[in-house]
């Protein structure tokens, strides 16, 4: 089995249920794991099993094709106020990626849209809903490589923070789309991967993913990316993202907003790969996105084997921070690349789609 | 056994050793390790049992004082050319800081000095010199922690890279001195200690030797500094050096000049805390300060149990960084506070004094 060609997330009809990578267990194993119920959904998604804006996303729109089966009621109003609160609780899985409640939300309007449709109408309607989301999930990731790639030149040193590859989405990632894409184009190229503490999404999954399809890959702690950048390895820097506030405020994995900040100090742009579902437009600014906090044994007991720190000790641990739209270069999205002020205008694109 | 009341480093003449604490083993174990041939103290020094510029610099004294006991001869000559060689080595172990090679020179002009010694007249005017210098280092100390204490103001958050404490030095630390002495005066203060990849050096000692005193502590991951900026946790920030070039470049633990970047930008006031040993004033910049380049597995194989990235993944590891003269508000030494340009101004005087 290669990583890049198992699907990160996929729904099998046959076992009803949904199937992912384990992302805990990588780069040991490489584990697909089956989630039938609410509460695997949900636990998996909490351990970051199937982690990633884009992923999540489209796991928790299955989730909801699940939840619509698991409802044993053929009354309309009845199933809609279960699905309802079996929708709610994915949501709330993760507070910080808008992805995950802009999927449940879409799959609700699905389910709700057409009043004449009976229940098992609307699973089926549900289940369509879903896999066009997986489909557009990887459509819109190709385009994302498709708009990055003139950005990456022959002889480029990448950073990347985490992991927003092909594990992060259904298929060639946001922020390494641009890198395949290169890649494939047969340029010589070099990523450099924070390993990206406390769970090494970098080492373990960005270094791993890279590493299956052949692109060079130098894996670096966090802590080096302002030595890489100062010693010149370092030409252009791509990284996903979580949630991004109307004004251009982003917030992505603990540590983005610090490489931004070495970016600007270096003079290396710094550009931000997601898709347009990412974009929060009722969120003014980044003040106003929640940020996860962790359990400390993350950091203080790294595999929970060895303990790395004092007993008792305090600790921080926030899964996310905000990046200031004044230190993106620019935003590298499904319908092309834009300055952080100049967001606002999809606004208005996406709710004339809606 | 505390921490803070076992020496870091010390001769014990009646076993003819140098002990050490194992710092490789902290926080699990705090253990004495014996250190009797000049292999074990080479040893000690590159697998980190004995780390911190001053404390290493201590050792290599003590070394050379073993070393001479065990060169067997009475022959003055002959046995500084066989104490030079033992030097070389102990000089060779690690290369960025200075205070080794510093050290290990003063032990020799002290062997060399007076033409009219008897080999065990030489013998025993190493032993003063070192104990000389193991006393001084305690009394360096002392003083970088009162010039540095009116920095802190009560209520302060004061972020720590690496460990630049006790376990560094031989009592107080560097970058811990003004911090205890902060303490001892009552003051409501909070370190923020980064966890420091690769060998984790603030997780394991400064989280441990500040828990021991008592004062309160905060671990992070790295990457999470600009969180902890952003969000005003952080009010100064100490950190320790390995060595300081003439001009106010200073290499000091990997991750130290991204510190200093995010404390520019956030506008917090960034120190360096260090001996005037650590300048090297032959040293014209960064440039010319050799970093030392670890092994990848330091990277890859935490704790050297689980692997957490892909088998034969290229790797970056430099254990240090150099931070510019410029984004350094200050050098807190045993003479006083100084900026990076007035630095020159000490070298008339240490010479003036040698």
């Amino acid at each position: 089995m290669n990583i890049l060609q198992t699907d990160t997330v996929r729904l099998n009809t046959e076992k009803d249920a949904i199937e992912i990578i384990d992302q805990t267990l990588l780069p040991a194993r490489l584990e697909i794991r089956a989630l039938k119920t609410q509460e695997e959904i949900i636990r998996a998604i909490c351990r970051l099993e199937v982690r990633g804006a884009p992923a999540i996303g489209v796991c928790a729109a299955y989730g909801v094709c699940l939840a619509a089966n698991d409802i044993r009621t053929d009354d309309r109003e009845s199933f809609l106020a279960a699905l309802e609160e079996k929708a709610q609780a994915l949501k709330n899985a993760r507070p910080t990626a808008v992805n995950l409640s802009w999927a449940v939300d879409r799959m609700m309007d699905a389910a709700r849209k057409d009043a004449s449709l009976s229940v098992p109408e609307i699973r089926a309607r549900l289940f369509d809903e879903a896999e066009a989301m997986h489909r557009q999930d990887t459509d819109v990731c190709a385009r994302i490589g498709q708009y990055g790639r003139p950005l990456i030149k022959d002889g480029y040193g990448i950073l990347t923070h985490c992991n927003a590859g092909q594990l992060a989405t259904t298929k060639y990632g946001t922020a390494l789309a641009p890198v395949y894409k290169a890649f494939e184009d047969g340029l010589h190229i070099r990523v450099y991967a924070d390993e990206t503490r406390p769970l090494l999404q970098g080492a373990r999954l960005t270094a791993s993913e890279l590493k299956s399809a052949g692109v060079p890959v130098t894996l670096l702690c966090d802590n080096m990316a302002s030595f890489a950048m100062m010693n010149k390895l370092i030409d252009i820097v791509f990284t996903g993202c979580d949630r991004v506030a109307r004004n251009g405020d982003a917030a992505n994995k603990i540590g983005t907003s610090g490489v931004a900040v070495l970016a600007r100090h270096y003079g290396i742009p710094f550009y931000i790969c997601a898709p347009i579902s990412s974009i929060d437009f009722s969120c003014p600014d980044g003040n106003a996105i929640p940020i996860e906090m962790r359990s400390p044994d993350e950091v203080t007991d790294l595999w929970y084997k060895e303990r790395m720190a004092p007993e008792g000790i305090d600790v921080l641990n926030p899964a996310f921070d905000v990046t200031p739209a004044s230190l993106i270069t620019g935003f590298i999205t499904e319908k092309g690349i834009f300055a952080p002020d100049e967001l606002i205008r999809l606004q208005k694109e996406t709710e004339d789609m809606a």
